[in-house]
C-alpha cells in the first residue's frame, strides 16, 4: 500500500512538469480509485488534461469513482467523439448512476453520445423506486440454457464475457427469462466439458425483487458471502444482478446513515465536503429544536422545586451528574440495541429477552456507581452545611441507581417500539433518550430529596 | 428471500416429528448460514442429530457459522471418525478460527483429526499478531508460473482448485514465492489458449504484508472492489490471501466497535447474547465512571453561583436546555468527523478546513437556535416574577450561541486531535464531548447571567 502512495507522488511531480508521456506509462499502474483521488487535488484543466491520457475502459472505470461536480465539469469538457468511446465502455448501472446525478444538458450529451439499446436501458434503470433493488442492479449478466454443455457455457462466456461486470456466477434461464439455475464459473472448471450444464447448476436460487430495498440485499450479502446476487421483476423474469462491491458500498452507506440519525443529523448521501454550509445547518437543526423544546419539560419540572433548591442549593449541583450518567447509560443500551437489530442479531421478538438482561446489567451498573457516588459526594460536598453530607450522598445514589434502571430500560424499550411500528431504530438513540431520560432523573431526585428532607414544593 | 422462511419453518417442523429423511433433502436447498441459525435454536441432541445428516462439506460450512458454545458441543459429542471428514473439508483460516475459540481438550481433540500438513499451516496461523492481516488470510489459492500457457492454468486450476477459497483470482509466482504478476479466471477465460500467462497477467500488484492491520485491508477492499489481496511475509513470499468475504466481515465488526465506543461501551468482539450480564456491566462501567467523576466539575461550577440561583431560581429551569443542545451540536460535530476519519473521506490535514466549516455551520445553527429560544422562553417563563421575561430570553439566547460555537468547536477539535496522537477518534464521541461541554454551558450561562443581572457570587 505504501508503494501507491509513491506512485501518488510521482505522478503528481509529473502533472507538475507536465511529463504527461511518463505519465500515461505510470498511469497504467494504478487503480481507477487512485487515479480518481489523484484528480480531486488537481486543477481543472491539468485534470482534464491528464484524463484524456487514459486508456477508454480506464478512463470509464475513474469516471465513475469522481465527485458529481468533477464528472459534470469533465463531462463538459468533452468534445462528443472524445466522450462516445468512454461512455461506450461504462456499465449500465454506472451509467445510470450517473444521468441520474448530471444536470439536465450533460445528460442530455450524455444519452446523444450512448447507443441505442443502452439508452433505453439506462433509462429503464432510472426507473426504479429510489433505494430499491433495481436502482442497484446491473443488466449485464451471462445466461445460460439448460441444455448448453460445459464447453457451450464457455464458450458463450468467452463470446459476452468481455462486457459483463462479473463473469464468474452464470444463470441458467428458460425461453421466459425465468431462472432454472445458477452456476459458478469454478463448478464449469471443475466439470467435464461434456456435461450438460443441467446437470451441475444449484436449483434452489436466492433471488431478490426490482423492489425489495437495497439495504436488505446488502444485508444478505453480508449474511451468505454471495460474489452477486439475482434480480427478478414482477412476473419472476432475471432482468439483473446486484455484485458484491455494490452491495458494500451500500452497507458502508447505511452505517454512515446509522452514526449520522444516532448523532441527531438528518442523513445526507453526499460527502461531507461536497454539501455546503447551509445544508449541513438544515440537516442538523430539525432535531436540535424538537430536543430544545423538549427541554423545557425538564425545566419545568425543575422550576417546581424552585423552594426546594432556593432552600438548599447544593441539590442543583448533583444535576449534570445524573443527567450525564442516566443519558449515558441510556445511550449504551439503545445502541446496543439498534445494532443489534440493524445486523439482524436481535429482533422484536427478543424484546423481553433483551429488557430482562438490559434489567440485570443495570442493577450491576447501578449498584456500582452508586456505591463510588456515595464516596465522591462524602469527598468533594463535606464541607457545605446545608444539608449532612452522608444524606446528600444517599439520595443521589438511590436516585442514580433508579436512574441507571430506568435509562436502561427506556434504551430497550424505545428502538424496539420504533422497529416494531416501522420507525427507524436508529433515530431512538443517544439524544432522544438524553432529553427523556433527563427529565426522570429530576423528577426522580427532587421526590426523593423532598420526601428525605422533608422539604416542601 | 421468503422461500427461505419458509424453508425453515418446514425444517423445524420436520425436526419436531422427527421425520428426518425429508429434512436431509431439505437441508441440501439451504445455506450453511440458515441451518446454523436453525440448530442454534434447537436443543443439544436434536442439532446433533441433525447435523450428523450434512453432507460433510455442508457439515464443514455450518460448524464456521455457529457460535462458539455450539461449536464446542458439537465437536465434543462428535467421535472421531465422525470429526476428522468435516475438518477435511473445512478452509484452513476458518479452522484456525475454531482453534482459538475452542477450549484446550476440545483443540487437542480437532488437532488429533487433522492431517500433520494442515496441522502445522494451523499452528503457523495461530501465531500472527491479533488482528493483522495474517489471522484473516487463508494459506490456500491457486499459484501459477510465468512459463504456463494458458491451457497449462486451466489445468492447474483444476487440478488444485476443489480446495481453494477461490479461484478466480490466481497469482503468478517465481522460484522463491515471490509474486510476479496477477491474473484473473475471466482474463484467462478472454485469452487465447496458448498464450504464456505472463503476457496477460498484470504485473503492478497490490500487496498486503501478513504484519498489517486487518482494518486497513478490509478499508482497502472497500476503496478497490478487490475479490482477494495477496498477503506478503517479511522476506516479500506469497503466503496466503484474503477474500472479500472476510474483509466484508472486518468492515462490519469495526463499524459495530465505532457504535460501541462512541457510545461509552468498551468494545466485545462477542454477540450480544453470547457475553454475560457481568461481562456486559464491565465493559460499560469504565467509561461511566470516568464521565461521572468528570461532571463533578459541572457540579462544582454551579456550586460558585449558588447564591444567584438562590435568588434567582428560574436560572436553574435553563441548565438542561443549555446543557441538552450543547452535547446535542456537540456530537453531531464529533460523529461527522469520527466517520469522515474512518472512512478515510477526512485526514488530520483538513483539520483546518473542517474547523472553518464547523464554525461557519455552527453560526447559521446557533442563530437559528437562538431566535427561537428568544420565544420559547417568553412563552413558558413570562409568568415568573425573578427576571423580566425579556432579559431572561436574552441571556439565554446568547449563552445558546456561544454554546453552539464551543461545542462544534471541540467536536470538531477532540477526534481531530485524538488521531493525530495515535488514539481512536471514536472515543471523542457524544459521552466526553457532553461532559466537557457542559461545564462551559453552565459556566458561560451564569457568567453572562451575574454580569447582565448584576449578581454576585
Amino acid at each position: 500500500m505504501q508503494e501507491v502512495e509513491k506512485l501518488l507522488e510521482q505522478a503528481e511531480e509529473m502533472v507538475k512538469n507536465r511529463s504527461f508521456k511518463e505519465l500515461k506509462t505510470l498511469l497504467c499502474d494504478l487503480q481507477p480509485q487512485d487515479i480518481a483521488a489523484l484528480l480531486s487535488d488537481m486543477d481543472r484543466e491539468p485534470a482534464a488534461a491528464l484524463f484524456r491520457l487514459l486508456p477508454k475502459d480506464q478512463a470509464a472505470e475513474v469516471l465513475v469513482e469522481l465527485d458529481s461536480d468533477q464528472q459534470a465539469a469533465l463531462i463538459g469538457a468533452f468534445t462528443d467523439k472524445e466522450l462516445a468511446p468512454i461512455l461506450d465502455e461504462m456499465f449500465l448501472d454506472d451509467m445510470a448512476d450517473l444521468v441520474e446525478e448530471m444536470p439536465a444538458g450533460l445528460v442530455k450529451k450524455i444519452l446523444k453520445n450512448t447507443d441505442p439499446e443502452s439508452r433505453k436501458t439506462v433509462n429503464d434503470l432510472l426507473k426504479y423506486p429510489k433505494d430499491s433493488a433495481g436502482t442497484l442492479m446491473t443488466p449485464e449478466f451471462v445466461d445460460l440454457k439448460k441444455n448448453m454443455t460445459v464447453r457451450e457455457c464457455f464458450d458463450r462466456i468467452r463470446a459476452t464475457g468481455p462486457d459483463k461486470e462479473t463473469v464468474y456466477t452464470c444463470y441458467v434461464t428458460d425461453e421466459h427469462r425465468r431462472i432454472l439455475g445458477v452456476v459458478s464459473v469454478k463448478d464449469l472448471l471443475l466439470a467435464s466439458q461434456d456435461k450438460p450444464v443441467s446437470e451441475i447448476m444449484e436449483t434452489n436460487v436466492i433471488t431478490v425483487r426490482t423492489t425489495d430495498d437495497k439495504e436488505e440485499i446488502a444485508h444478505d450479502f453480508d449474511k451468505y458471502d454471495f460474489l452477486a446476487l439475482p434480480v427478478i421483476d414482477g412476473e419472476d423474469r432475471l432482468v439483473g444482478i446486484v455484485t458484491f462491491d455494490d452491495a458494500m458500498d451500500v452497507l458502508q452507506e447505511e452505517n454512515t446513515e446509522d452514526f449520522e440519525k444516532m448523532a441527531a443529523i438528518t442523513p445526507s448521501e453526499k460527502g461531507y465536503f461536497e454539501v455546503g454550509v447551509f445544508t449541513h445547518a438544515k440537516n442538523r437543526i430539525l432535531w436540535l429544536l424538537v430536543l430544545m423544546v423538549s427541554a423545557t419539560l425538564t425545566g419545568n419540572i425543575l422550576t417546581r422545586y424552585e423552594t426546594a433548591f432556593a432552600a438548599i442549593p447544593v441539590l442543583v449541583a448533583m444535576i449534570p451528574m445524573l443527567m450525564d450518567t442516566g443519558g449515558n447509560c441510556g445511550s449504551q443500551a439503545s445502541t446496543m440495541v439498534i445494532r443489534g437489530l440493524a445486523l439482524g442479531d436481535m429482533k422484536p421478538r427478543d424484546f423481553f429477552r433483551v429488557w430482562f438482561k438490559e434489567i440485570r446489567i443495570a442493577l450491576v451498573v447501578g449498584a456500582a456507581l452508586a456505591v463510588i457516588n456515595f464516596g465522591r459526594v462524602l469527598l468533594f460536598y463535606s464541607g457545605q452545611d446545608q444539608v449532612k453530607p452522608y444524606l446528600l450522598a444517599a439520595i443521589t445514589s438511590l436516585t442514580l441507581f433508579l436512574v441507571v434502571l430506568v435509562a436502561k430500560s427506556l434504551g430497550t424499550a424505545l428502538p424496539m417500539l420504533a422497529k416494531r411500528v416501522g420507525l427507524d431504530p436508529a433515530i431512538m438513540a443517544s439524544p432522544l433518550i438524553t432529553t427523556v431520560v433527563d427529565a426522570c432523573s429530576v423528577l426522580l431526585f427532587f421526590s426523593i430529596a423532598c420526601a428525605v428532607l422533608g422539604l416542601t414544593i
